[in-house]
């Protein structure tokens, strides 16, 4: 992309936001990879799918009765509430819903989760302006690339000195998204950088609080601002993000320049993103998935287990070794629930990290769980060793958990997260069409017609 | 106020915050001393001008353009532009409006701009739920104190790594100030503090651009929505300000905890407040009172002057030898322009900073200006020596500029900027009147009387 740098004339003050924008600007569908151009389609299918889980939280409702008395005429769905809001309170509140539970997906290298900042900008967006699928998923594809590719110039400083990598980095990739679908010239684009650099915020402090859901539901309205707001020549700072005090040198000690334009437009961020089988921090999934072998195993009976031993990487015992955990948001954290409730229930869906699946585990007992470091593991793997009563021990051995990136979830997989959200919340729309409606995205005519189908009372705007 | 700490049961991990929670919950209207409560008005009065002359520029036109669309029903004035737009659109739109040219009031320590953020927050949603005239002094005073000790907190550091200290500290002067207007207990205040946290950002990077009044708007608007959410429950951390991830530690390097609650309730930092009298960089102000002192002389004239010598603070120099200045916006930081302009047309009013009084000053010439460092010298001050072409060599010395803390705007300086900005707009209401109702705000029922006021045609929604 070096050579498509000076598309923004006389900005020599930030070629990262240039180039980023040249390459906003100039990217064509014919361009992208249909392995890539497939991967937006299994990121917004795990959107919905997570947007159906969080769409009823009560940081949800609360938010809306607050913010609803300052929204204008309903333009936009709420994914599974039947409701409708103007395009900028439904991008909040989706994305909002849709990360919730961090249930959503996550580029392992930053650990943003890319899609629930952008995808709910820019399908609000298309329901006040059409457009067709293949835009969208081109708007996409690009708002998700800037978002991770901040993250990745301010990782791992960023994260680690305690901002909230998904929403800082989130209202980048929702100005860049939506400005595709504007199609913003590329000195627009800058302003859109601009206009968002101002607006980036969202702190780790806040991780399992709803004051956490304010700021990704931020990233999406603000980012979806930001590129309207440059379309009106509503002008930002020519250095945005390498500019001397812009957002890279003041959000990050130590920013690495090169992560933003290196292979742009050939190596695909979007291609390393994981989707979650489970609704618990990543680090548990390997202990999951040896939990659902063993309890399927002829004869296994949780009560006759005494101990458990867990050899993973150091971060498992670190992050997970939580005997007493007492509320659902702790437990998707906890080592000792996640053990209990699997070979209790034998599923590891929402419902085993509520409030209620906690009670039950504290009732009947968590199993002593001695965990060894092993620094050399992977985080996705783990070796569990179970000493039985009867003297004998049951081994399960995971190389690679289930969502990891060696071994993601199938179409398949995605598909049934869908649909087992979408049960939870009584969905009753069709999901089997939304599923078909989003792998022949491309092909659509109005990308908008996804958004209503995932709300489908979309017509009560109550 | 140490005594007063525990308000918020079991918060030990953030006791800046429970002490600023406990102070907005409990502080009396007659605990307030007069000067203070007179402070008030001083910067309400100073807001309204401010708000007047920024309200027709053409960033806020194109903010409106785009954010009425995402409006709701009409509920709050819009200062100045007999227009009205939901409670957070206007609280955006007035603060952005009051600030836009950085000729509302400054708190030195900080360099925050306090009012602009807070007072249009509060007097939006007093238009939604009416409060007395007192109440609505009492909310700001809470809501400018808050901002400006978070603000001594975070400094020197926090604006010289690139934040725009009016922005990420006027979020929490906001949040706290509507709070109060909503009584909020401890409890909700800490709440309110964790939502407008995770709402903080701004870049110095954007100053002299459109995109700086975005995150102005956004803590004023930003800043109503967190108290808002924190009455309906939305909680947000119990560390917002000194936990380990909180704003303070995440936004500096190396904050000053005690700065947030010494003196609290004693020691008033409205108290320190300063009033520009010239819409220029502080540094400015003398020699611009210096230029006018010349002018003034019988038989002065600019055509006869040879060269300017300046002796002042270094800041004076570093900020202000500009002799090439081409657009109004850097005029208001340019030595040459500011003495050219002045000797020019005996005054230095908006109107003489504009791009048109830039292409006069640079068609008819700018005098050849030395600067001197004097680093002795209060930032106030200047000495002032121009050789004249007939060989003498007129002298002015300024010791404390008009505006400085020694030297503060009267009461009838602040009512003439007042009048002199609602003149340019060619505002139709009743000036008087409205400088009238603001010092006697706490006698008034209706607190909202002064927005109307301050918006005569207000009924045209349009």
């Amino acid at each position: 992309m070096a050579g498509k740098r000076p598309a923004v004339p006389g900005n020599t003050s930030d070629p990262e936001a240039s180039g980023l924008a040249a390459f906003a600007a100039e990217l064509k569908w014919e361009d992208i990879p249909t392995s890539v151009r497939h991967e937006a389609k299994r990121a917004l299918l795990n959107m919905f799918a997570t947007a159906f889980a969080g769409c009823g939280e009560p940081a949800v409702e609360k938010a809306l009765a607050v913010m609803s008395r300052f929204s204008g005429d309903p333009q936009a769905s709420l994914f599974g509430r039947g409701q409708r809001r103007d395009a900028a309170l439904a991008a909040f509140v989706n994305a909002m819903a849709a990360n919730i539970h961090d249930y959503d997906d996550t580029h392992p290298a930053t650990i943003i989760h890319p899609t629930a900042p952008v995808a709910p900008a820019l399908l609000a967006f298309a329901e006040t302006a059409p457009r067709t699928g293949a835009d969208l998923l081109r708007a996409f594809l690009i708002g998700a690339e800037i978002e991770c590719r901040i993250g990745n110039a301010v990782s791992p400083g960023h994260y680690t000195r305690g901002w909230h990598i998904t929403s800082t980095c989130g209202v980048f990739g929702a100005a860049a998204g939506v400005g595709a679908l504007l199609g913003l010239d590329p000195q627009q684009f800058v302003w859109a950088f601009g206009n968002a650099s101002v607006q980036s915020a969202g702190l780790v402090e806040a991780l399992g609080t709803m004051s956490k859901s304010i700021s990704v539901g931020n990233a999406a309205r603000n980012g979806l601002l930001s590129a309207l707001l440059a379309t009106e020549g509503f002008a930002g700072p020519p250095g945005p993000l390498s500019g001397s005090r812009g957002f890279l040198r003041v959000y990050c000690d130590e920013p690495k320049f090169g992560k933003l334009l290196d292979g742009l437009g050939e190596d695909w961020e979007i291609a390393r993103n994981t989707y979650k089988p489970y609704p618990v921090g990543v680090v548990l999934n390997p202990v999951i998935d040896a939990s659902l072998q063993l309890s399927s195993l002829n004869g296994f009976r949780a009560d006759k287990a005494v101990t458990v031993e867990l050899t993973g990487h150091p971060l498992l015992r670190q992050r997970t070794d939580r005997p007493d955990v007492r509320t659902g948001r702790e437990s998707q954290v906890s080592a000792q629930h996640a053990i209990a409730i699997v070979w209790r229930r034998g599923k590891a869906g929402l419902d085993e990290f509520s409030d209620a699946a906690v009670a039950e585990t504290l009732g009947a007992g968590r199993p002593e769980v001695n965990f060894i470091d092993d620094p050399a593991r992977d985080v996705a793997s783990v070796g569990m060793a179970v000493r039985m009563r009867d003297g004998t021990t049951l081994q399960a051995e995971i190389s690679a958990a289930r969502g990891s990136p060696e071994n993601p979830l199938s179409d398949s997989d995605l598909e049934r997260k869908l649909m087992t959200t979408a049960d939870r919340i009584g969905f009753t729309g069709n999901v089997g069409a939304l599923i078909d409606a989003v792998w022949a995205l491309d092909e659509l005519a109005d990308a908008a017609m996804v958004s209503r189908m995932a709300n489908p009372a979309g017509t009560s705007d109550a």
